[in-house]
């Protein structure tokens, strides 16, 4: 049996399993999985993709991401064909329970990230790419399979920009052109030339061929691999539903199955096939790892003055990398807004600039976390926003990223509203498992960035613009799920529930209060998610009412953190951001906005009234 | 005086502008400003741009965006030498009250829409285009003022393959090429062919020019306005600062303004400036504008047995379009599973195919809203998450969209977690001013949708991808901001808030719970925001306890929306999705989540126990 007689027995094969797994499930996406079998055959089972089947964790595997999740019976069927898994498992395809879900998730091992909104697998690809040429200097190829209906989303050009400026040779794309999408044809249909014009423009290293032709996928494979100093797109005719008359190239087909009496006939049309034939998929290449030692450097000291929260963390990414030294550093193009620039001038070699395109950004970050890095990734908290179906799509990877957001707030002052971030404590919150964290001074910050740090899970960071000043000691510990009662006594009338900016604001509202001889509790609610509910309710039975004040709109902030928690005794009242905000004076916006000390004051003594 | 010499003339009179309100307000980007100068005064004063000054709202007026938002000051100073406002005015730039705010805001009349979030300008251009192309019918151009570092943002480039699909030769970008960003040099510095290779490869028209020669730059408009079958880019390779020899070419001075020292040595430079000048912007085409009228059609019926609540939004579009006859229908890709294809194949004319470019989407719909239409724009609920960056925009450019997410939730079932809207309630109950809608069956669909229609602002509904029973007569009245108790009696010992797919699992948990004596009230909260207060109190009052149960994670959705307004006297309890969701049946994943009858019988059952 030659080469590509065992190729096309495998392809069958693949076939087969594509067709029983998704009938057997009722839904699914046959017609998009076969398009690409001749592709990813060949990769897998003609000597190109090495990895060690039974060892998923060995660091020099190459890697392979289906950007088009959706094809995800092709993936289960191809690593059933390399005996990774059997057809009994392939036939409980979506059930509950099954490690072969509808879209990949890391349920099943072999699959190296979740995807299955469109437009995110290059850049997890780049990540791992990154990884390996930059970081862990391994010389494994990171493979994409990218649909063409994709090709449409920006974030895919945000890849392929970034890409070609980090030099990724060890990044190849497979663009499956199969000329129909979901309700009909595509953008450029069958225009290879469109894709391989704009491809090229870009700088990448790119290749036509027929998706179905052996010798063809096999040539350019061999040619990918020899490309040294940019990334490969190999832009590949496909027909839709190809191998089965009843599908090929026919509109309608997308995400729906085939009958049982539909796929008797198909497999009729394939004639025999070779169930216990096996592929094999060529052994990755032996390397012994050398992590690199961190030289010996000063830490930077902790501010004894006031410091803005955002340089504080700047800091403290310097001075916590000899303890983490799996970190990395991403900034969209501000890092001297975010002050990761600090970061930056003392280890270089571990700071990529991703420049205005927040979605690439936290895709790389994904594609970093998942080969072990710890990514902290920051730009201005609205612009993160830029990148919420990433970062929604990162918890289903179970990453391990750190988010951080500048110039949160209305507090930000003449810049404006485009520039504030005001619903970054909802987006995040609403993640499954996430934790939120809001320091309030220098030291607050730099010890929550080791705890973020420190815990294994997506963490979000807010910062603040200004200058605040230090309210805590260096012995001071912070927690994820923590709180700290800043001012307390007997005869407390309410408890203030502070975050960030609105913390110091609180504080002022105290002073002035006291003089008055009305004394309030003020609580530093620095962990929003989880939120310490033990201490709230405790103080809500001391104080019997709870005021909420935070620098971000009222849904799905710190006040509502807070009443998920807040015990039903007492009552909770809460002061956030109302109004479409405008450009002014730090001061005058938090004035306007009812979130100043002078608005806490009038709140409680509107409260003892 | 030649025409060049009084555009040089107008050139130095608007640098002027820019320095003086730049170093009086003591923030703001004064160097991004100047680089654009005489890109933009020929534009302004060429004869080019055709305004009506003392008619903003007239409909065949050019239109121009600044996607550069930061270049404000630039902005405002064109409309100043254009005589549109006095020195006296931009000395209060940055100002708290004034209309000039640090990035564009519709509280400056001539600002055609917020921006200040990079690379959103061009999509905003391209629903303008396509407004006055398709819609209006109306001759005049769209211009945008784009900024080198934006073009990394992959919402450029989903902009500019749109806008060649849609053939908009009325669209006419002009791209600043400063060669530095905020916080160095861009990814391709001054390689000005970096930029027209790619942009081509799209299929745009290109023009590179010196953006500082006046000649240069009127033979590009020129040329522009003669392109008939495409938009096009004007290239203009310019010097950051230009004009100003302290500033010209520097890095670090992005963002920075002169101090009054600096701005007296550059006044000094600048020799003679004839503050009296003013220049003329060119009238537009007169026009009389034809409202085309819709012929009369048959309404779809509105459903009697059970439909999806997609479904039922398809049919309501058709329905009410002859009430709302500014309405226009987007859709990524997807329109045959959100249903927007019904009223596609009635009025083909007013449905645009977006492809999957969601964040193009909806900064198009911001266009055709600040355009005057009623944009209906649908994806899965998941992937709007791909563009709240533009979705938060949108509230500041007071725009009136209805955004609709369908397959929201646990309950699409098989696809898993990666299709499943889950953060959308949060995302848009966060915004300003937002409402927020979720209906249960196929007649409170057709009412909301038209409800929606009505109200002026941004409005979300969230849609089920299964069919769902009627509940509820054709009589019925729904409003924003109202409910519907559909279970009560006096010896109601809880209150469930449901809506969408969960009101369904609380009227199956009310009919077991009855078969043992047990009664609960069951209200539908298909308006989540703003919520029914008065309804949730009164029935707080009289069952003692809300139990909330919603498909959506607990953050931000339903449950903290009742909590944000309910009585302080009783408890409220709360089901929502908590665990990381997979692919199963619909009604499988309802239980593992804990949200299904079963989980509100057990509920109420502890609480009675």
């Amino acid at each position: 049996m030659t080469n590509k007689e065992k190729l096309d027995k495998l392809s069958k094969l693949i076939r087969y399993f594509i067709l029983i797994s998704t009938t057997k499930a009722g839904s699914g996406h046959p017609s998009s999985s076969l398009s690409a079998v001749e592709l990813m055959s060949v990769l897998f089972f003609g000597g190109f993709f090495r990895f060690r089947i039974n060892d998923i964790k060995y660091a020099n595997n190459d890697r392979i991401i289906f950007s088009k999740g959706h094809a995800s019976p092709l993936m289960y069927s191809l690593w059933a064909a390399a005996g990774a898994l059997g057809e009994e498992e392939l036939l409980t395809l979506r059930k509950f329970g099954s490690r072969l879900e509808g879209h990949p998730t890391p349920g099943f091992p072999y699959s190296e990230a979740s995807t299955g909104s469109l437009g995110q697998g290059l850049s997890i690809g780049l990540g791992m790419a990154l990884n390996a040429k930059y970081l862990d200097k391994l010389p494994y190829y990171t493979y994409v399979l990218l649909g063409d209906s994709e090709m449409t989303e920006g974030s895919q050009w945000e890849a392929i920009q970034v890409a070609v400026h980090y030099k990724l040779n060890n990044l190849i794309g497979i663009l499956d052109v199969n000329r129909l999408g979901q309700r009909g044809e595509t953008m450029y249909g069958w225009d290879i030339r469109a894709y391989k014009d704009r491809i090229s423009s870009f700088g990448w290293e790119t290749i036509a061929i027929d998706g179905h032709d052996t010798e063809e996928i096999i040539n350019a494979y061999k040619f990918a691999l020899t490309v040294k100093d940019r990334p490969t797109m190999i832009i590949a005719k496909t027909i839709k539903g190809k191998g089965v008359s009843q599908l090929e190239n026919i509109d309608g087909w997308h995400g729906k199955t085939m009958s049982k009496e539909q796929l008797d006939a198909a497999l009729n049309e394939f004639g025999s096939i070779d169930k216990s034939i096996r592929g094999i998929i060529a052994e990755p290449q032996r390397i012994v790892i050398n992590e690199e030692k961190i030289k010996p450097y000063d830490k930077i000291p902790m501010a004894k003055d006031k410091i803005s929260t955002r340089k504080a963390y700047g800091n403290a990414l310097v001075n916590i990398f000899l303890k983490y030294p799996k970190m990395v550093v991403l900034d969209a193009e501000v890092s001297n807004s975010t002050f990761s620039e600090i970061f930056k001038k003392y280890f270089p070699q571990r700071f990529f600039e991703m420049y205005i395109a927040e979605q690439n950004m936290i895709g790389t970050a994904i594609g970093l976390s998942l080969r072990g890095k710890i990514p902290f990734v920051s730009t201005f908290a609205a612009f993160l926003s830029r990148a919420f179906d990433q970062i929604r799509m990162s918890q289903y990877s179970n990453t391990n990223i750190k988010f951080i957001g500048s110039h949160s707030g209305v507090s930000i002052g003449e810049d404006g509203s485009s520039q504030m971030g005001l619903e970054d404590i909802a987006m995040f919150r609403t993640l499954n498992n996430s934790v939120v964290l809001y320091p309030s001074d220098g030291i607050s910050t730099e010890k929550l960035v080791e705890e973020a740090a420190g815990h294994f899970g997506n963490v979000y960071i807010r910062t603040t613009r200004m200058d605040t000043p230090i309210i805590y000691d260096e012995k001071d510990i912070f927690k994820i799920g923590g709180s700290k009662i800043i001012k307390q006594s007997k005869n407390d009338i309410v408890t203030v529930c502070a975050a960030g900016i609105t913390l110091h604001e609180a504080l002022k509202a105290y002073e002035e209060l006291k003089k008055e001889d009305i004394t309030i509790r003020v609580i530093d609610v620095y962990s929003i998610k989880p939120v310490d509910r033990d201490t709230i309710i405790k103080a809500q039975e001391e104080t019997g009412a709870i005021l909420t004040v935070e620098d971000h709109y009222a849904e799905g902030g710190l006040g509502e953190a807070i009443r998920s928690v807040a015990s039903v005794k007492c009552p909770v009242y809460s002061l956030a951001v109302s109004k479409i905000p405008r450009s002014g004076k730090p001061d005058e916006l938090l004035n306007y906005e009812g979130i100043s000390s002078m608005a806490i004051i009038d709140k409680v003594k509107e409260l003892i009234a």
